[in-house]
């Protein structure tokens, strides 16, 4: 959400709000004794600025000489002033050592959007009727490599040393902040196993919801197929209790696996069988519209004829 | 991450770190003046409890009467005492009207986790080399729904109105939280263009980092096939500025569009010619292992033979 050029000063809303707010004697707060202290030479350190969603963003800086009290009655009066001009959100980014204004705002009615590292962010609605404000990440990503070796028939499979004892599945973990699904997949299956592969295809997507090893938030698994470059195994002994190439028919008939592995495997081998056409969604790189990143895109292989044509019927 | 049976009192850990800092007179802090306020019967409100990755995890709870300096004098010997006994991680629970005792944990290496609505998470790693804790939520996911109907071969698109204007694309949004896929997609058509739809397939999945929309974490865009069961547009003005059912082809053709859409719009053309199974990831439901709870699986459609088959060779 990008400010408006015409970001205004917190500054100047306080000090129009303070006065409105001591001119009018309305709302008087208990806090009110100490209200000769809030001088806007203090709270001026504070800046809002307007986005083009009708919101208000506040970033708390440096605020060394100001207490949670006077904080709290400045930001009151601000409320006040943001509601009167229309604003329906306020969004507030504290840093973390600054974390003492966090409860004064929530007794206003601020609750967490989120936080990460050193800063917090929470938010007001001030429209109406429910908050409409955006959500955060509400999905972690794992990934697991499916790594077949067509010439021999095998599959990469290990056991787990903390859960899932004895069933045999593919190597996987979760995704980095930023990092790509393919390579997550590469990525894990090297750290566990010690095996290089490069990225083929992507075979299928799980969603999962109020996961209790997401914090209770959402899980998407995806499992890829991986081509092998190397084949001698070194698993890491921290995370594996077995590793194995195993040949693609008895991981289909074993019952030691997850529901999700065998179902996998039989994809595997209806790919190998039948050709990985059937079963492969291919990444492509394609350019976002307006900021000139690329992103990757999976999705089914599209014959070249599709990919191209301009007219038709 | 579920505490073991063996969970232990912060109360008990704290006097224990007390009373051993207070004998061997180390790590003297500045605000030791007021050490002696720090009686058991105060911090005794704090509770820790160990969880089987070897962290502590501490839920703070009604801490009314302490302040901040004397938590951060009892977390520093608490954590000092969860060194020396081989602990890795931390996790510290923080209502968020108790958010005075952010900043003095983060001054002692606290990070945060994550925070959302009324608390937030802080962690402080204790063990060797760089952290090792998982991340929170990385991806927001949005679903758009391709709504076409093979008897006119007609495609439901609409404009923007925020952005992306005279781009044509199809009706989708974020995801709630806890939502399918599908679901998000039948119900962002519904609100923004008043189509009635059902889900009929997934067709490809965009992954796209550190994303100005998505709070600077990553997106996971997906587009689903969906069955019209109403034909009258009634679309949202607040949302879209035009919404239209569109001749597949003339989609294919129009430069006004985004590069995704035109992709989509080839691979329904391209399904709509030779078949839908050529373009389709089917969804079912299987069971988690351990939960008994069910999430959904979605991957190129499996022949029956392969998904029953227990010998082969």
């Amino acid at each position: 959400m990008p400010p408006l050029p015409s970001g205004v000063c917190w500054r100047t809303v306080l000090a129009r709000a303070h006065r409105a707010r001591l001119s009018s004697g309305s709302r008087g707060a208990s806090g009110d004794a100490g209200c000769a202290q809030d001088h806007p030479a203090v709270v001026g350190e504070l800046r809002g600025e307007l986005d083009r969603f009708g919101g208000v963003s506040v970033r708390l800086g440096a605020l060394d000489r100001l207490d949670a009290a006077a904080f709290q009655r400045g930001l009151q009066a601000a409320i006040q002033q943001w509601r009167s001009e229309g604003r329906i959100a306020v969004w507030l980014h504290i840093p973390i050592l600054q974390s003492r204004f966090i409860a004064p705002a929530a007794s206003l009615g601020f609750c967490f959007h989120h936080a990460e590292s050193d800063s917090s962010t929470l938010t007001l609605w001030l429209g109406e009727g429910p908050s409409r404000l955006p959500g955060y990440a509400t999905h972690q990503v794992g990934v697991a490599g499916a790594v077949f070796d067509e010439n021999t028939r095998k599959i990469l499979v290990v056991q787990d040393r903390n859960k899932l004892k004895n069933m045999w599945k593919f190597p996987g973990g979760l995704s980095e902040p930023g990092e790509d699904i393919g390579d997550t997949a590469v990525r894990e299956v090297f750290e566990e196993t010690g095996i290089k592969s490069e990225f083929r295809s992507l075979l299928s997507i799980r969603q999962q919801h109020t996961n209790p090893g997401a914090f209770g938030k959402s899980d998407m698994y995806i499992i890829c197929r991986l081509q092998p470059c190397s084949f001698t195994i070194n698993f890491c002994q921290h995370e594996c209790l077995r590793c194995e190439w195993m040949d693609l028919n008895d991981l289909v008939k074993t019952e030691n696996t997850t529901p999700i592995t065998s179902r996998v495997a039989r994809l595997l081998l209806y790919g190998y069988r039948e050709g990985f056409d059937k079963i492969d969604l291919t990444m492509e790189e394609l350019p976002a519209v307006y900021t000139g990143l690329f992103y990757k895109l999976y999705h089914r292989k599209l014959p070249d004829k599709y990919k191209t044509m301009t007219l038709m019927d």
